[in-house]
């Protein structure tokens, strides 16, 4: 058992779908060569743009956190990051720490954003609500509006996220088994908003799979936030990634071979499918919505 | 409990999806209620049309026959069916005997074709080769070559397959995860060949659970083979076909909005990887075929 690239016999991991045995600095190289090569293809960065970086503190983050840092100290961009607080007791205030601690370590600016402060209400208290309508739901809606706008606060061009294969290509199946074809056509390695209140959100580490993201953690001794959030057992993303993990045992390539899939089929979608951004303003908070008020401005009213 | 529909306190079904509950005159009008909402919606059938029915003598193709019939009962169609015996030893002959049993109790028009008359091989025979590529490769290319065949022997317009709901959202999924957007543009109700030597392929019970169906023949008292097939465990469909139930448990309306969300998909992936159908003919066996020798006879000079 040599590393198959340097011959070290230190060998760290078997990759599942190559087969290929990697020592742990081949092993750091191959992951961070993926993600350039997804940020290259998809082109992702542009010179001098500000990267706002969604920073919970866990691997995925901290991952993405880490890899774009390099192309900060080449001086192709600068990065920024947020953190948003749930209000998620005995499990959020370790990953607000971690990722303060890492913002602080390479020197970049850096804010935490809390649900309570923002909405007035935190997200264990939304869930103590006989009306709520599940976790994610809340969660996913007020996160994203929070980074929407610390970007434009802070100055941002683009908004990176750790989302991984494993993520993206749950997110693929919920649709394709929800019949969701308007979701369909915003999947991808970049959004592509056209409205100027929305900034373009990147996923540079979307072909790797997410064990490999928590080795690469492990070998290059990042501090992150291992716990998983104690809401997401119930949900119906958790169902589709057993059943994914399950196909890929048999199947390797499934993850890659559905994300190809998937590419081909949203450039047609996206011709056909294809929504109008929002032009209006939510009457509560100002952000972009087409609706007389946003969806994260809704939720508060359902929720009082 | 009563029938939802009639009060008859003699339920025979619960529906997964709805919720109804049926008795037994109940359930089998609804189910043939369901199959004629699909041939209407998708125009499967034309007047004068006549039907070759691929009847395997299992409950699907029992129940597309008996279904059919009724459109013939009313001189709408004519009807005539064919079945293949691919040579599995054990497993076989009960069908082809119940399918025979079923064109004579209805009078219609029936042919029984064997791999081993047509091709010289039986799938058991194949099975023993070192180098063969799975049954499912070979049954379902042999199976499509003799049925087309047949179908032009005796002047049928079109062909009726059997396919209920779970196999179709079965192949939906499986080619979602192999990313094979080819095959995406060609699953459906009604093929659409437009070269005159592949007849159109109708799917009258596209919408139906199996498990439905199973409960139509017992309903009906319809004589039908419920053996499964010896090889059908080794595949891939088997997989995504356990996966697929395991979600529909929490989730029981899954695979009808994987279906409806795969139609909209497919009328826009049609437009764009639409294939030519083949022109030319094969050198061996005379079938329509894109390259020198048609599917089964590369197989077959493989085998040899």
């Amino acid at each position: 058992m040599r590393c198959s690239k340097c011959g070290n016999p230190k060998v760290i991991i078997k990759k599942e779908q190559s087969g290929q045995l990697l020592c742990k600095d081949c092993f750091i190289e191959s992951i961070e060569k993926k993600a350039i090569k997804t940020i290259r293809k998809e082109k992702l960065l542009d010179k001098k743009d500000k990267v706002l970086v969604a920073l919970s503190g866990g691997k995925d983050s901290v991952t993405a956190l880490e890899i774009l840092n390099t192309f900060r100290e080449m001086n192709v961009i600068d990065i920024c990051a947020v953190t948003v607080d749930e209000g998620i007791d005995n499990y959020r205030q370790d990953g607000v720490d971690i990722a303060i601690r890492h913002a602080k370590r390479l020197g970049i600016e850096h804010k935490v954003v809390s649900l309570k402060d923002e909405y007035g209400i935190t997200l264990d208290e939304i869930m103590q609500k006989d009306n709520h309508k599940g976790s994610c739901t809340y969660c996913g809606v007020f996160r994203r509006t929070i980074i929407n706008k610390a970007a434009r606060e802070m100055g941002a061009t683009k908004i990176a996220t750790g989302h991984n294969l494993d993520d993206e290509v749950q997110a693929i199946i919920m649709n394709y088994l929800e019949g969701n074809t308007d979701n369909l056509t915003k999947l991808g390695a970049k959004s592509e908003s056209k409205a100027k209140e929305f900034t373009v959100k990147i996923k540079p580490l979307r072909e790797i799979p997410e064990r490999e993201i928590g080795l690469y953690v492990v070998a290059k001794d990042l501090e992150v936030h291992f716990d998983s959030c104690p809401y997401a057992q119930q949900s119906f993303r958790g169902e589709v990634s057993e059943v994914l993990n399950q196909l890929s045992k048999k199947h390797p390539t499934i993850k890659y071979s559905t994300l190809r899939g998937y590419d081909k089929i949203k450039e047609v979608l996206k011709k056909e499918f294809k929504k109008e951004y929002p032009k209006g303003r939510c009457e509560r908070c100002g952000e972009p919505s087409a609706n007389r008020l946003c969806k994260a401005c809704t939720f508060i009213e359902e929720l009082n």
